[in-house]
């Protein structure tokens, strides 16, 4: 096992003792235990030469600025011909710091410490980088505290609105009260001001000044374990649209009440669930859950009246997604009249896919390639930090297997021997992209 | 309208009004209205000539001791001769007087009040029994104080069990301890002797001493609203097995995991809902139903790992029924193989069928048969104290018509109209028995 992996995984298990909750990791948006993580990994990246700072968002930044052209045989007179302008370009790699309850060590973890060990290894092989690098450990990803989600990298992309600074957290305490004790700045009811107190990037930087992000995250899923591969290479973001359904039929007594003359809400239900689920299989990509459900009046011997259930649809096309929708919107109607329900759609999440940056993510693959041997490309149905980084910047993100497919759960794993090839692959990708803009 | 059927309306809206909790009917076993309301029956009941008595168990007993035969043209030679042995003999009419919470005024209260008033109206006519009755008003069926039925009928027929007695209510009263609030009585270890005391029919009559026992009730479905009848006779109550389902497959994320590596519990279950929807549609009689289900973890993101879920199975022939459930554990088992899942079955209630007398039944029939001009065979799917009573005596059950089959709902109703043919048929079914005797 190389020893910046096993480094990367010593730090991720003391990170992940820093915590809220005795017992289990849970670590929230600007929380005791968040001052003490950032604390602890601005240490890390003071270690690896970093410059570091924490947003008014709790957000922590290390910075790195342009050194000299990587590598001997890449300091070439082309190199130094574009040396000035590049030397002026940042790029952006990292991920959250905050955790679910309960949860695990890796999921946003990863995506900060491991750029850190990366940064730190080039530097002890006397690598200088042509561009600057900033390493983000945003605050807030999760949404656990406000039930929203990417407070921290929409403060530090400048793009929290006063809507998301007004929404209060179960102890009624105000996003921007929030801010306020954290930082002593108290932000004004634009968020734009936030983000631009916050965020000397906005400021500093310009999108022109911007290599692009790039996010290393647990895959959260099966499909590199079952492809047998350690990493690959994200190409988009899956688009997601959730709703609350509402099915009413008649409730009656589940004795008395022949099967002919029975409006079952719940056998409604189960037959769009199956439908939807069929549709999904026919569909490549397309994702269809149904997570949560609920019965009325929800007694053995009383036939369902009602039935809410959520649903959640997502694809890497917005396209297909859409057409899903509009059809599972007719399947639902004709199952509703077919049975003698009513079904009523209430729309409570809505979000566009978002396409990785073809450019930076050929990169990435040709960097997996080179490290990996092979590379495939993965579509993240989760959401992620460069859902939100993708309107400032182009973005790239490399998954990494993980136990399972499991996450936001204790038991969650990736094997260091993983890690150590993500860390080659950030490597690779730092180097390629370095050689690249000469 | 016939002024008896009025009068029945009135006594059902006036014993509607006794309630333990205000704007609301509940009347639950022992309680301070249930004390009210065998007072106020009592007094109908002794208006119509019969003798009142209170068992220990609060169950309400209106006793009219055998006359002379029926109608002078029935009072034959024949007649005569075996008058003596059958004015020995009792019939059984009743049905129970407590409520569920937020009730109906018509469920249990219209099989104790009818009776009284078929008996003031032969009384009025001058028309005596050559047998005794007692009229019945269960102080419990529908389980809500112990959550467990029939503890009215199974005092009566002394068929309380040690179990039956020790079981708690909310307020960790036990049976027992209710049962001696009540009555002043301390029921021993066994519940034998608890019906023992309670009963002086099981010291008085033995079985042999008994014509059978007749319950009117509404039919709490909606088979005679679809025929247009007012009234149709029981020929079985519904045997029943009631089963807990656990469905297990694997929690995991909603976008990340794509729809061929799902082991999603609620898809499974919601193909076995179907699959038990579709074998009881194919299977006359037989119904099947899911009413209360619950999704573990239940978030909209995360596929259900784990689905638990009721399953009711009920039909007038223990065969079928059987027969049923080992299709449905078939099918479960193809279901849960085909996905990846784990079904587990555990079962919370089995009750055999009821076969109705099919002598009673045939007179009833034919009681139907003259007033209404038709009868049509009904089962009930619900249980009543007939379940019960039928291990003392053969039973017989007439159902009348309520409006849209509702039942356990303060809109439950009942029209005068159909309370006047169900009276007539009661008082048509006593003379038939009385000439039938001889």
């Amino acid at each position: 096992m190389a020893p910046a992996a096993q480094r990367l995984a010593r730090m991720l298990d003391e990170l992940g003792r820093i915590t809220d909750e005795p017992d289990r990791l849970t670590r929230t948006f600007l929380s005791p235990a968040m001052k003490r993580a950032n604390a602890r990994v601005a240490g890390w990246m003071k270690d690896a030469g970093l410059q570091v700072r924490v947003d008014a968002v709790g957000n922590l930044v290390g910075r790195l600025d342009a050194g000299q052209p990587v590598g001997a045989s890449l300091a070439d007179a082309r190199g130094r011909r574009r040396a000035a302008p590049l030397q002026m370009k940042t790029l952006l790699l990292g991920s959250h710091l905050d955790t679910v309850r309960d949860a695990g060590r890796f999921d946003g973890a990863l995506g900060v410490l491991l750029p850190i060990v990366a940064l730190a290894k080039l530097r002890r092989r006397g690598v200088a980088l042509p561009f600057a690098v900033e390493v983000l450990g945003f605050s807030e990803e999760e949404g656990v505290r406000f039930a929203s989600a990417y407070l921290g990298s929409k403060g530090y992309c400048g793009k929290l609105s006063p809507k998301d600074l007004a929404m209060c957290d179960a102890d009624g305490i105000s996003v921007s009260e929030a801010i306020a004790r954290w930082s002593g700045l108290t932000p004004g009811r634009s968020g734009k001001r936030v983000g631009a107190n916050a965020l000397h990037l906005n400021s500093v930087h310009g999108k022109s000044n911007l290599l692009g992000y790039l996010e290393v995250h647990i895959e959260q899923g099966p499909v590199l374990e079952a492809k047998r591969l350690a990493v690959g290479v994200v190409t988009a973001i899956a688009g997601q649209s959730r709703f609350k359904l509402t099915w009413t039929g008649q409730a009656g007594h589940a004795g008395t009440t022949p099967m002919g003359l029975r409006r079952d809400a719940l056998a409604g239900a189960a037959e769009f669930a199956l439908a939807g689920e069929k549709l999904a299989r026919a569909t490549p990509g397309l994702v269809v859950t149904i997570g949560s459900l609920s019965v009325e009046p929800g007694a053995a011997n009383v036939i369902p009246g009602c039935v809410v259930h959520t649903l959640d649809v997502r694809h890497a096309r917005d396209s297909v997604r859409r057409a899903a929708l509009l059809k599972l919107g007719r399947l639902a109607a004709q199952i509703a009249q077919r049975r003698g329900l009513k079904v009523a759609w209430q729309r409570t999440q809505e979000n566009a896919a978002v396409t990785c940056s073809p450019a930076l993510t050929a990169q990435l693959a040709c960097s997996v390639r080179a490290v990996q041997g092979k590379s495939i490309p993965l579509v993240s149905g989760a959401g992620h930090d460069g859902v939100v980084v993708s309107r400032l910047t182009p973005v790239a993100m490399l998954f990494v297997r993980c136990r399972g497919g499991l996450s936001h759960h204790p038991d969650e794993y990736a094997a260091p021997k993983d890690l150590g090839v993500a860390l080659n692959v950030v490597i690779n990708f730092l180097q390629r992209l370095a050689a690249e803009q000469k």
